[in-house]
This record gives C-alpha cells, sequence and structure tokens, in this order.
C-alpha cells in the first residue's frame, strides 16, 4: 500500500494529539473533527481497509473502542456516539490507512449524519448461506 | 438493560439468516437492509452501547469483522463497505443491544449515506490531555 499520513503519525513525524497507545493501536484527535472529542483509532500495522487487516489487529482496535469511547463521553459531556470506518473511497474513506471514527453526538444535532434507506431482505436464506460458505 | 429482540435471537427464539457464530459473537442478515449483503455482528454479552461492553467482547467483534467483510464483498460483488455502531437513539441506535453494521457500497451509490460537516480542531492539546487522563 501507499504511504499516508498516518504512516508518518505512527513514525513520529508528525505531531498528533495523542490519547492512548499500546503495541498494535494509536488514537489520537482528528484535526478536522466533525463534533468536540472526535478520535481516531488506528492500527500500527499498514493496512489500506480492514479486509486486508489482519485479525490480531482488529481485536486490538475492538477492544480499545469502550475505553476510549468512556473517556470522550466523560471530558466531553456527549451521552451518545457513533463508531464509523470507511473502507474505499467511494465509502467516504479520505487516509488510506485503517481507522475507526468515534464521533460523539451532542443534543444539539452535532456529529455525525445518517443517511438510511432501507429495504425489506429477500432471498435471505439462500444470501446468508453463501456468505457462511464464503467465510 | 431492556430486553430487545436480538435477545430472542441469540435464544434462538426468533430466526435470523445466521452467517457467522462464536463463543462471543453472532452474525447475520438485516431484515432492513441498506445494500445487499447488510450484516448486523453483535456481542452474546448484553449490553446496550458500546462504552458498556466488556473489552473481551469488543476484541471478538474487532476480530470478526475482516473476515466477514470478506465474504460479504467476495459473494455480492461490492468493493466497498462502511462499518457503522451507534450509540444512543440519537445517533441512529433502533435497537438497544450493542452492534456493528457491515454495509457494502456499491457503485451505483447503494449503501451508507453519510453527512460529514468538519470543522477545524482547537485546543487540541488541552482536550488530549483531558481525555488522556480520564482512560
Amino acid at each position: 500500500m501507499a504511504e499516508t499520513i498516518f504512516s508518518k503519525i505512527l513514525r513520529n513525524e508528525i505531531p498528533c494529539n495523542r490519547i492512548y497507545e499500546d503495541e498494535l493501536v494509536l488514537a489520537f484527535l482528528d484535526i478536522n473533527p466533525v463534533s468536540k472529542g472526535h478520535v481516531l483509532v488506528i492500527p500500527r500495522e499498514e493496512a489500506e481497509t480492514l479486509d486486508k487487516l489482519s485479525e490480531q489487529s482488529a481485536a486490538a482496535l475492538g477492544k480499545a473502542l469502550p475505553r476510549i469511547a468512556r473517556a470522550v463521553m466523560a471530558v466531553t459531556g456527549a451521552q451518545h456516539f457513533n463508531i464509523l470506518q470507511n473502507n474505499g473511497a467511494p465509502s467516504h474513506q479520505a487516509v488510506m490507512h485503517v481507522h475507526f471514527h468515534v464521533i460523539p453526538k451532542y443534543d444539539d444535532g452535532t456529529g455525525l449524519g445518517i443517511v438510511w434507506k432501507a429495504g425489506t431482505l429477500e432471498d435471505g436464506e439462500a444470501l446468508a448461506a453463501a456468505i457462511a460458505d464464503a467465510l
């Protein structure tokens, strides 16, 4: 994969507002926050999208999220939040290194906006069986 | 926390189109998909929001996501996808049991819609230090 700004942050060549780190994970404030306390949680492993990330790094990201979310809520006073992780430019991924957004949602509506156009599941049994077989 | 429809699915009292399960995690098709192959990944642990979930269950969810995403993409042909996890009704959480959405994004634009109004980080150093202290 191509080098990204996150590679430079991981190597301490570019500064960041660090919140948490361990052997596999780094978390820091997004410099273009959607709301106050918007945090990025990234793996040290270089992977463009989540489907290409090791299970070990993915588990470490998952493990870090509840603790980081609690701290963000405690400091900002936000009562709600969204976790978002985009894969591919058409899915709004801007930096091509896996990252989870932790975005507080405030009572004034500030935070992530979601457009949700849901349909009705058809042929669910066959689709589920095909996906299960592909695992 | 109050009983949800996911509790009934976990106890096999309500059927689902199952894709994956292990000791801590269950994944199945969303019956109101935003796009074809829309999957829900949930912990067996009863927790309303991610901040209340154990690190063990959160790690298990994280670990399952890359494998499930790969299988969904292989079967549907989608090249891109979003992971979304909402906490609290104002954040669009509809079922009050932790769940990660895996939502394929198709070339025709079908999939998750995102409204992204970003600002500029101010007083990042102090905010990051406060959150780090609250961890």
